[in-house]
């Protein structure tokens, strides 16, 4: 698959793809102010996963920047962040919204959520998550204040087509949620959630 | 039980107990220094469970302090932290120690760790974890500098018999291990794990 080969991660919705030990995925913010929630499974055993609280205690970082390894629950790389045009504002705190979110936010009835997304993106592919790991929010601003309070705050800088590469650091399921969150700005004041795009190609 | 009626969470090892909802667990920091790593498992359905990354996004902060509520991945309250006398210096994000970590670190053979812990403490009541949660690290210091950058730290202020009391808001097991890490000073500059202690009892 040629770095031009675009793949929607349609508004709202959850999308998966299988990538390659050594391949590169980019992951597109096409309208900029798009949040994608975004979990990585190794290949032959789902169980192994990426996980954001090994990440953190290996880069000595809330955030990944270029260059950073991210690491699976058995702490070996799944991933590295290559590159950033994006501006390098993204969460590794928040929990997938789901259900629960919603109905705590007032909602009735059905509210899209990255949870069922995730689910939705591998049963695409004839997978099932074996949990709901706390993904890699690519895009999310959550700023964290001195005195350690956090907050949902929209894209302070949104970069149109900003974009992040990923290397695959093993055979692994990529998977991707457009954030369908309407109700809180994290997705941009117009609380509007947007399609985005990624790739998947060789180096 | 009394409040008087203390177990002993051994140094380097692990320990559980059931706690009936509205139930007080008190937990010391009998010398200090000593990072107890906490669990805590709906009593019905072990696969709801204490979330450091649904309870972030609830009380929008990164360490819980008097009066919060720390949710399950299904967002319902499972505890709420009624008293600190510890200096309140917690943390939320960092996996629990594994057999990884200390390969890592260098370590050949068996290391005792907080996920082999947290097993053996659930074991010890007959149960299995649905998987190994990122606990709530009491009394854990790891800073985070304005650049989002983190650092394990020694405790800056040890209070010997500092506690934090939880208060149970449905029936749950809670699981501890006394962090059997002797290589960073997470534990105090001695390196040098330490017993610690809890009790449960009635409101």
């Amino acid at each position: 698959m040629s770095a031009e080969q675009l793949v929607t991660i349609p508004a709202r919705k959850g999308k998966a793809a299988f990538v390659a030990k050594g391949q590169l995925v980019k992951i597109i913010n096409t309208h900029g102010e798009q949040v994608v929630d975004t979990w990585a499974f190794r290949r032959d055993d789902m169980t192994e996963f990426m996980s954001n609280e090994h990440t953190r205690a290996h880069i000595l970082k809330i955030i990944p920047k270029t260059g950073d390894a991210l690491l699976t629950n058995h702490r070996r790389p799944i991933l590295t962040l290559l590159e950033d045009t994006s501006g390098g504002v993204h969460d590794t705190l928040i929990a997938a919204c789901d259900r629960y979110r919603y109905e705590l936010l007032g909602c009735e009835g059905h509210h899209d959520n990255c949870t069922d997304n995730l689910a939705q993106g591998l049963a695409d592919l004839g997978l099932t998550p074996p949990e709901t790991p706390s993904p890699l929010n690519l895009f999310m601003n959550i700023p964290v204040a001195p005195d350690n309070t956090l907050s949902f705050e929209a894209p302070p800088a949104p970069v149109k087509g900003g974009y992040v590469v990923l290397r695959a650091e093993m055979d692994l399921v990529i998977a991707f949620s457009a954030c369908p969150q309407d109700i809180l700005p994290i997705n941009g004041t117009a609380c509007q959630p947007t399609d985005a795009h990624f790739s998947v190609y060789d180096a």
